[in-house]
């Protein structure tokens, strides 16, 4: 055909740089032995530097790939998304808010580190190899429609058989295990199709659009009262933080723009936030949880605590002793349950529980047979913990500090500096409950500064200031604009 | 079910809600009588205004009802995407260099505008009624993904079979025809199903992610060179100024931002714009073509006039005379065809050859019998021409034009002013080329001001100066910053 004899593009001499990928490949391949029968595919590499692979591109994942020092380390993110999710705005941008870039990173800014976008299979310890499925399907006979929301679960739990494998081999000198969990349904039939988590910002995108379709919906001239409260019946399972960070920003939603455009519709919504436990936000004080409580009811946010969900279909959902009530959305944010990844290792001590993986104080995976660290790997983030250390949450705080001390570590190599055990800086906690107001539990600090419980406008002051200044300079721009200008105009409403 | 027995949220008496609702919804269906056993709904009526439905949200329709004196007149737009699509940013969305809402105006956002979200399949000009079809199904039964991009010109012309039908009526005082075109294929088969239209804001973010996905499997370790020089190599078909801007913006991407993160992949990209006529962009002054032409190869965009496309499919089109070729993305833009509803339209006059409806100099159809104008019914933009004036080119200027004409006199109503007959006032055309160079041509301006051609980087800044002060001043910040900060960071290259 005649466009191979077309002299290269954008003038870098294409032979060249061929020649350059094939020997960089090759010279992996020959160095690492395998025999998966795959050839072993490492996206750079340089003699001197240790190879460094991160599985994952969440708050641990990214914040290592970050921090690690690239004169010391060779350093590639295995990633099916390629980005940073900043999971605390998700729920601002699914009520538009904010926008959705606002709360990404793509990896590929980052300097000196390689992205692989793909899936991590298994890990082959002895080998030093990790076998990798590509996430980044031929356009050409892929549907041309934007991602899927929830394909970071259901293309693993639900649907595996609709990824074409492409499977290739990584090696590694040291690996960060940092994948994270998926989103529980505990078995519940119909959560995966008919509910949406808040986890990625697809999700986020996902649950927007489907926020104004259903008062699009609820507008059409043919559409009962009935079926418009069914609509407009917005649905949270799930009392953590999450799951009233949305009931907060979704109520802000509705009772400023959605009031201002649909006036007449408004009045048959309805937000109602359901709990298996006796309680919402179980992790706080006591005084905190009840001033969120009267926060929540004086904002017509309706709290159902002793739920139990039994089934999921389109537009309704079964609730234990209490039967089938409809929704136009339900946001489903239960907890977590183990990645398949973390599954399917075998040799290194887990959490039977939580089946996380069991790290000593410096981070270092445990091996099952003989209790000792396994040699250069590492696990930080929500699929680990500290074996026989004080049981620390599942949040970003943990991740991001996990990571931080991790990198550090790592890049003590050839100094004489001891590595450092990992000790948790407690920061506190803060939740967004709506109508500019929230709280923040600082009881449980161990660092300088203030102590105590903040609640009210005071808190959600601190609550937007944290997340701005742990922002990149880009996304604290766009933040600062799209919070302002969203004061003044209303939020973005066009659905697309 | 007990959610209904709840007493309604947000303060607002849900059945004195219910009561306006449907009073409102059966006054105007004793008030117009109609014969389709279709109740007629019109969103909101007032006794003393004249109802005016809008069909169409574009360059007319949204200029026409943005101008209409709501005093007079009860405007309901009628779009099955509810917002107005800022035509000449679509090309700079589509690559990053602005986020996709700083090209979008929600209908929602016009004050005392209401919004159908519906397609408008026939007119019925004896009961002054039009039977619309719902755009919006129902959430909990469709699938959660985002609207497929394409989805305004496939859902009529593809599939139809997967829209359900939801069919009403309203009926008008005033009726105002602009729904555009449809993107011509001119039957070549596979483009509906394997090339990318840049017409709608759905279309952009397909694109943009398209892009992104050639590049990051590109850079999978298992791609062959052949395979990426196919995956790189980027097909336009259509020279006017929708395909060259495209071609321009995907230059500034490549050189800039794709180089900087993909450098051993750019060298591989080609950029190749095809039309069937002997040159590009026919409209231009001569001297202005030259240098468009001087332009683009400097810039290695490789330009194939007297190219006709026999057939495409995943990932390769078949050229006359040529062969197959393969593509990445090929992004088709080969003029307009009528739309189906115009088609639909048996009683108006019409050109025989692009099927537009014929209007006097007040923008007022024309019966097809008598060559009249018709009663209460007016057409502007794409789906319309002139009957014996000068031909006009369908582009956004003569529409806006055209509403802002209808505007005036619509709003003369009850006055002493007379109508004025729609004259073109010719501000000139611009395109840009890449590199912060454009051209402009006022060799056939009829208004004051500068006359002639502008080329290079003037021409630019003017170029981006006039699309900057035709936006609201919402989106106006909006460029701003990210045209700022795109300038400073490079531009967002998450692929979500």
């Amino acid at each position: 055909m005649s466009f191979l004899q077309r002299s290269t593009r954008f003038g870098i001499n294409s032979s060249q740089l061929a020649l350059a990928r094939s020997v960089s490949v090759t010279k992996v391949a020959t160095a690492v032995p395998v025999d998966h029968g795959m050839k072993v595919c490492n996206p750079k590499t340089s003699t001197k530097r240790e190879r460094v692979v991160v599985l994952g591109s969440g708050w641990g994942g990214f914040t290592v790939a970050k921090n690690l020092d690239p004169k010391l380390y060779d350093v590639t993110v295995v990633s099916p998304t390629g980005y940073f999710t900043f999971t605390p705005l998700l729920a601002s941008t699914s009520v538009g808010t904010l926008e959705f870039r606002t709360a990404l990173e793509p990896v590929r800014r980052l300097k000196n580190v390689n992205l692989s976008m793909a899936r991590a299979e298994s890990i082959d310890f002895k080998t030093q190899t990790v076998t990798l499925n590509s996430a980044v399907p031929s356009p050409a006979t892929s549907s041309s429609h934007s991602l899927p929301p929830r394909a970071h679960n259901k293309a693993m739990t639900i649907a595996p058989e609709k990824h074409q494998d492409e499977r290739f081999v990584v090696g590694y000198d040291k690996l960060v295990i940092s994948v994270g969990a998926f989103s529980a349904t505990f078995g519940t039939p119909g959560v995966y199709e008919h509910a949406h988590f808040l986890k990625d910002i697809r999700d986020a995108r996902a649950i927007r659009k489907r926020i104004l379709d259903c008062f699009e919906r609820a507008s059409q001239p043919f559409i009962k009262e009935a079926e418009i409260r069914a609509l407009l019946a917005f649905r949270i399972v799930g009392g953590g933080p999450t799951g009233i960070e949305f009931a907060a920003e979704l109520h802000d939603l509705i009772t400023s723009d959605m009031k201002r455009i649909y006036p007449d519709l408004v009045g048959f919504s309805t937000i109602s936030l359901y709990d298996v436990a006796p309680g919402i936000l179980l992790s706080f004080e006591e005084s905190l949880r009840e001033y969120a409580m009267r926060r929540f009811s004086r904002d017509n946010v309706i709290v159902r605590p002793n739920s139990r969900v039994l089934e999921v279909g389109p537009g309704w959902m079964e609730i234990e002793g209490e039967g089938k009530v409809p929704f136009g959305l339900l946001v489903w944010s239960t907890g977590l349950e183990p990645n398949p990844l973390i599954k399917s290792i075998s040799q290194a001590d887990k959490d039977p529980r939580s089946q996380s993986l069991f790290t000593d104080n410096f981070l270092r995976v445990l091996d099952k047979e003989t209790g000792e660290p396994m040699k250069n790997v590492y696990a930080i983030g929500d699929n680990s913990m500290i074996k026989d250390g004080p049981k620390l949450p599942a949040t970003a705080q943990v991740a991001n500090q996990k990571a931080l001390n991790l990198a550090a570590n790592l890049n003590n190599a050839g100094t004489e500096k001891p590595d450092t055990e990992f000790i948790l800086r407690n920061k506190g906690s803060m939740v967004y409950l709506g109508s500019w107001r929230a709280i923040i539990d600082r009881t449980a600090t161990n660092v300088s500064g203030p102590k105590g419980e903040v609640t009210g406008l005071s808190a959600w002051f601190l609550w937007r200031s944290a997340y701005w200044s742990m922002s990149s300079w880009r996304n604290r721009l766009l933040m600062s604009v799209y919070w302002g200008m969203n004061l003044i105009t209303g939020r973005d409403i066009s659905r697309f």
